[in-house]
C-alpha cells in the first residue's frame, strides 16, 4: 500500500457566526473571526490517496486525473468564493471552520475516486493551523 | 548601512471591482477576484528599514518596537478585516490590488519611524504573487 | 474524527552531554552538540488534538485557547532559554534530544486538555531533523 | 515509542516511459513526463524511524550515523543521476515514480538500520506531489 | 515605481558539459553535474515588473496576463525538458547554468512586455542555489 | 552582470548583553534575549556575488568552491559555537546581533574572494527576521 499525496490551492473569504447569538457573543466566542464584513484565506489543501502500483505505469492513480478530480469536486467550487454564501456543499449556518471543511471535501470527492481509495483530506488555513479527516 | 527586515503576517478579504463598470466588464478584467461576495489572501508583509547598527545595542532598531509599529500602523487596522470596507486609510473606490497596498502601507508606517528610515514595503498576497515599494 | 494541529514556535540554546563521560566520549557520540558553551535552535512545535467538530460552533477545540494552553505549558517556559538549565520539567542530566523533549512536552500538555484529545507532539529542531510522539 | 525524521536530498533526471507502448501511447498517458530527452526533479526525501530514546543518550538512533546510512544505501546512488538508466536498484523497464520509489528505497534501507526500526519513507517529487510507504 | 513579481515553476534536465573537454576534465570541474545521463532540478522562476498602478485598475501589469506570458515566452518552452537538447533559445553547447539561463530567460521575455517595464529574472535551481539578472 | 546566491545554515547560541549594564537594564531593551543562560537560532546565511558568466563554463564562479570559502571564512566558525564566547572574530562584547553578524560576515569572506565580487551577505536570524549588508 502506497500514499500519494496532491497539493491545490485555493483563495476564499468566510467568517464565523452563530445567527442565533448576539455580536458580542460571537464576538467572545470567535473574536476577529466574527467580523461581519468577512476576511480569508489562502487555503492550501492536500489529498492523500491510496493503493498498490500498477505495474506498467509504476502509479496508483494518474496525478493528472486526480488533480482534475480535486479541481472539479472541490477547487473550482470554492476558489475566489465566499464560503458562507458562494458554496452549495456547505450547508447554510454550518461553520466554515478548518474541521467541517475537511469533512465537507471528503464527502465531496470520495465518490469520485474509481482507482484508488481516499486515504485523507488535510487543510492548512494559516501556516500555524491545520485539519486532517481520514473518512471517519 | 544594514537593512533589516521584519515579516508580519495578516488575514483579509477583498474584491476587485469597479463601480463605473458593469458585472461583466468587471469580470472580463478581474476574473475571479471580482466575486461580489468576496475572496480572501493570508498576506504576508515584509517591512526593511535601514541604518547603521548603534556601537553598543547592536540594533539599527528595537525590532520588538519595531513589531509594535508595524501592528499599530498597519497590521492590526487589516488582519481579519475586509480591505474594500473596514480600512480607513484605504480610499473607497481605490482598488487593494498588492501594488496599491505596498504604498499605502509605506504612508501609514513611514511617518511613525524615528531611529531608522523605511527601505522597502514587500507584500506577498498568495505564493506566486508580491509586491514592493521604496517609497518613490 | 478531525485532528487539528497548531504550530507554535520557541528559540532555545543547549547541548548534549553525559556528565559521567570524558570531554573526548561525549564528542565521540554527539560531535558538535557536545560544545560546552551550548548552540541552539529555532524550534517549530506542532501539536495534533482530536475531536468531533461541535455541531454549533465547528470547533472541536477553540483554537485560540488550545495557543494559549501550549504556551502556558510549553513556549513560555522554554523559549529563550537554555534547555539543560532552566526548564523545571526537563530533568536534570537528562539530554534534551528531539526525542526526549516530545516525550516531556506530550506530559506537560496532555492533562490540561480539557475538551479534546491529544493525539501527536511533533518538534522541528532543524529544517532536516524532527520527532513525533503519540503518547505510548 | 518515538518517531524521529531525517530529511535529505537529492536531484535527479527521469522519465516515464513503458517501451512496449507507441509514442502516442505512452503521450497519452504519462504526457510531459514521457519526453523522451528527459527531465528532472530536486528530490526531498523524509526516512523516519520509531524507537525508545535511550536513557543515557536521549538518542533512538544516532541522526548523524542515520543521514550517513541513507546516503549509502539511497541518495549517493540517486543523486545527479538518471533513474532510468544509472540506479542498479531501480528494475529496468520499472517506470521511476514517486510511488515504485519509495518501495525501492524502503526495500535498500530497510535492513541496514540495527538500533531502530524503519517506520516511513516519504518521497516529494515537487512542491505539489509526494508519496509514502510503510513497509506494506 | 512598484514591483511585481510573479512565480511560475518548470521541472527539466541538463547537465554541464564542455564538448571539447575530456570526461576527466568535466568531472573535475562540474563533477555529478557532468553526468553523461543528465540530471534535473524543480526549478523556481520569479518574474519582476515595475511600474505604476493604475489609477482605476490598481494594476501596473494584469497579472494574469504577465502568467500568460511568461508561460508563453519561458515555462512552456523549457518545462519536462532537456534544456541541453530541446531549447530553441538555448544555443548549442552553453552550459545551461543558471546564471546563463536568467540572461537568456531576461531576453525571450523582455521584448514582450508592453504595459511596464521588465526589472529582474531571478531563477532558484535548489533551495541553496539562485541567480539573478537586471537586463545589463 | 548577474548574481549568485548560495544559501547556508549553521545553529549557534547567543545573548544580548551589555556588561556595563545591570540585569534590569539589559532585559529592558533585549527582553528575552538576555537570559543569561543564552538561547539560539537555526541561521539561514544568503551569500550574493556578482560577476559575468565565463563563456566555456557558464559560470560566474564555481559555486561548490564558493560553498566551501563560505564554509572555511564563516560557517566552520560558528556553527555549533556560542557566538559571544567562541568566535575569534567577533570582537568581545559587541553584541551578536543580526545586524553586526551581517558586518562581520562580510569581513570575513570578501578578501577570500578572486573571481567574483561579493555583493550581499544576507543572515536570517528567525523566520521573520533578517538582515543583509552590501558592503557599505
Amino acid at each position: 500500500m502506497v500514499y500519494l499525496t496532491r497539493r491545490e490551492r485555493f483563495n476564499a473569504a468566510h467568517k464565523l457566526w452563530v445567527d442565533e447569538w448576539s455580536e458580542e457573543q460571537n464576538f467572545e466566542l470567535f473574536g476577529k473571526c466574527s467580523n461581519k464584513n468577512w476576511h480569508g484565506h489562502n487555503y492550501e489543501l492536500f489529498v492523500t490517496v491510496k493503493g498498490t502500483p500498477d505495474p506498467v505505469t509504476g502509479f496508483i492513480v494518474d496525478v493528472k486525473k486526480l488533480g482534475k478530480l480535486i479541481k472539479t469536486a472541490i477547487v473550482d467550487r470554492v476558489d475566489h468564493c465566499n464560503l458562507n454564501l458562494d458554496v452549495p456543499f456547505i450547508p447554510k449556518g454550518m461553520q466554515p471552520t478548518t474541521e467541517n471543511l475537511v469533512i465537507l471535501f471528503w464527502e465531496e470527492l470520495a465518490p469520485l475516486l474509481e482507482d484508488c481509495e481516499l486515504h485523507c483530506i488535510r487543510l492548512h488555513e494559516t501556516e500555524n493551523i491545520s485539519a486532517e479527516y481520514y473518512g471517519e
